[in-house]
């Protein structure tokens, strides 16, 4: 018997889509239900086999599922809830894969027939890809998955997600929604903050200009371009969704960008050397986490990762 | 016959060390002679093949070479080419990798017997290895490389660098030392600067955050790490020798971050949205002119590329 007898996933872009392709490649699920707001993106999930079946009406696909799984962008998951809250069984669980943990906790439960069978979630994995076309099963291998139950959450549906996460290849932890938001505030929203305002600094420059940084992104630009290639939509949630967090953090950068800046304008090597020897600390830090990337050329024609 | 008899590579880390290869896989000297401060890197190199002899005493080292490539940090260009200049051959070319150029022209042109010979150059490529042990032939392969030779530059001298680095499989330009400066302010410099600042927050946090920064990079901050993990001492000259472009580009960059701080502190979702759909404009224009990367998990043991 499958752990899962139907499972809804609500939006079916790089994240949704990439679970897709591990319940089906570990034989998790009776049948997969997708639901989107655009019939082109059904249709798209259709064609490439992610789901037996595809409705543009979220409540139509909770109806009768053990697993929902909510993969829209944040901003958008209360209304969300409203719409399917009247449909999902009393046993059903029911997660998500946001970015952001405590507006959604927030938006979500409400909206619940059973919010003891709500947990939340967030895979920390991803390209700068979006769309059913951007999914592939190994998508969460060896990253983190963090799961943030409420108190009253029911042990028994905490463990069924851990282990959906666990078959997917992921390291599961579990915290509080605040928690997952200060700390994905400093590792993953204010880079992409920095990268998205770098990025937009260069789109800003007049056309010869640009061309030419296009030429030598090889020098360190390209590492930001990725990032700041994410998702729009996702990302403008984000930031509103975890703004206090995200300003706080900000706050501090800030701060010790001015100091760098007035060491360059004083021309202060010795503070420069001293930041760039404990800044290549980190980068072992992070390489001996397991979380770390080679680079590969990219081939520009390639549309996938 | 090879197109050089000698060739001295004074310093033999990443990049020196990578040409090493590139001229042997070639056949492109002679003899290849390395010269550096530590005898360490010395007996490293030899161990490794790089060079065909090795020497602490950069004079000796450029004594009959008729190519010299100064691969030292920019800081130490001006010093090294005093001691090198009364031992230099008239035909010898002298050119350099060096990150920036303006500064370095100035520092090394002055000691030079025949400057109409010295053709600066900058190999626009590297990774956040330092050391001969990082030196790898590819490094260069469909890399930008920017020759900035002045205007009484022999144009035979500037010819022969250009084929050197195209038979490194490098994509060569010409343009003036203030005009590169100026190109790398934006594309390398200010991302590194802005890497190593936020590298740095994170490690000014307590113990137990950092930590968690470790776990959940993948979200984003590995991408600052990697770059922020260069080597100290070439950065520290870095933005010393190339401050106003550096400082210019920054306060750019300031600027339009102050904006998306205000922003997110409004909740001005729109222009959020806007700014992230231009930037991933941006990245597309990076992929396509063949300057992008795609990323694979590092090995937490591998020491290489």
């Amino acid at each position: 018997m499958k752990p899962f007898s139907r499972v809804a996933l609500i939006g079916i872009g790089l994240i949704n889509g990439s679970l897709a392709r591990v319940l089906q490649k570990e034989g998790l699920a009776g049948e997969i239900v997708a639901a989107s707001r655009r019939q082109e993106t059904l249709d798209r999930a259709l064609e490439l086999g992610l789901c037996d079946s595809a409705t543009t009406d979220p409540a139509a696909a909770v109806r009768g599922a053990d697993l929902v799984v909510l993969g829209t962008p944040p901003g958008s998951m209360g209304a969300l809830a409203a719409a399917i809250g009247g449909s999902l069984g009393t046993d059903a669980i029911v997660t998500d894969v946001g970015s952001v943990k405590a507006q959604i906790v927030q938006d979500v439960r409400p909206h619940l027939p059973a919010p003891q069978h709500f947990v939340p979630g967030h895979p920390v994995a991803g390209t700068e890809h979006s769309g059913p076309d951007a999914a592939f099963a190994s998508l969460f291998r060896q990253r983190r998955c963090i799961l943030t139950p409420l108190a009253d959450a029911d042990p028994a549906s905490v463990e069924r997600v851990r282990e959906l996460w666990e078959a997917a290849g992921s390291l599961v932890d579990v915290m509080t929604p605040e928690h997952h938001d200060k700390v994905l505030a400093i590792t993953s929203h204010l880079p992409h903050l920095i990268a998205y305002t770098i990025v937009g600094t260069v789109a800003d420059l007049e056309d010869q200009a640009r061309t030419e940084v296009f030429k030598y992104a090889a020098g360190g630009f390209t590492d930001f371009t990725r990032i700041a290639g994410s998702d729009p939509t996702m990302w403008r949630d984000v930031f509103l969704n975890n703004r206090e967090a995200v300003l706080e953090m900000l706050g501090r950068f800030t701060e010790d960008l001015v100091a760098l800046q007035r060491a360059i304008r004083w021309g202060e090597g010795e503070a420069l050397f001293d930041l760039f020897t404990r800044t290549r600390a980190i980068r072992r830090g992070v390489v001996e986490a397991g979380q770390a990337y080679v680079r590969q050329p990219e081939d520009p024609l390639a549309t996938k990762p």
